[in-house]
């Protein structure tokens, strides 16, 4: 039995896409670069972490899991900006690439100010402003010390 | 209309869980450390980005999301590792701690080596060695220049 640890790691997000060209022009068209593009797989750099597109069901298959056609498995992603105006920005891009809107940008109830959108194949993405946590120059977020 | 790109970047993933001690106690069964709990919101730093747990049902009314209930909705996330020995390590003390394996480590198409599992609340982790991919002194996923 290992007896180590298991880092603290979240590197790859795949998103099953039903449409692989489709897919990555939505991302494109927030303005977002593929890094690599192989065998119709998208690989987007990010904070440290990738995130990737792929068909949904060779995502599946290559995992075992059984898939039922469900929008929503209980996970939602966010992507962290430095100010409120930013997230009303990001949000506009999203509404007019065809992302649907299910929080208009509010308050959080901490105190932050966060917008929710459907993007295509309605994977979750919640657009944030957390004045509590820190975004480094590569926008990593960094929690604070406790 | 914002005309600027969207950055690139993951800087939450949140997983709705069940029932929030024990989902606690299940990263933390793994060796992860909550960096801030805080009315039952767990905060676990990782590389770059925030993996975060919280109340499903809390989740899906932050978010505007319908939620029936589905246990995959096609994202899966996934933990990078340095060897193929600790993909297996990192799977058997997944198992030892309750989660499903849905694909015992094996090879991937593309050379390298992975298994995958649902974790409590049936969140699907990939458990990957990469070998194409780099993995900086802080865990983080660099692909390669192309």
């Amino acid at each position: 039995m290992y007896a180590g640890p298991v880092e603290q790691r979240v590197s790859l997000v795949t998103l099953g896409v039903s449409d692989y060209a489709q897919a990555k022009a939505f991302y494109e068209a927030l303005g977002w670069s593929v890094a690599l593009d192989i065998e119709e797989t998208a690989f987007f750099q990010a904070n440290g972490c990738v995130l990737v597109l792929w068909a949904r069901d060779k995502l599946a298959k290559d995992t075992g899991i059984s898939d039922d056609g469900a929008r929503w498995g209980g996970i939602v992603l966010a992507h962290n900006v430095r100010s409120r105006e930013e997230v009303e920005d990001v949000v506009e891009q999203a509404r007019s690439n065809g992302a649907e809107i299910t929080r208009e940008p509010s308050e959080t109830f901490f105190g932050g100010y966060a917008g929710a959108c459907l993007y295509l194949d309605r994977h979750p993405w919640g657009v944030r402003h957390d004045p509590g946590f820190g975004l480094d120059d590569d926008g990593r977020v960094v929690l604070p010390d406790t």
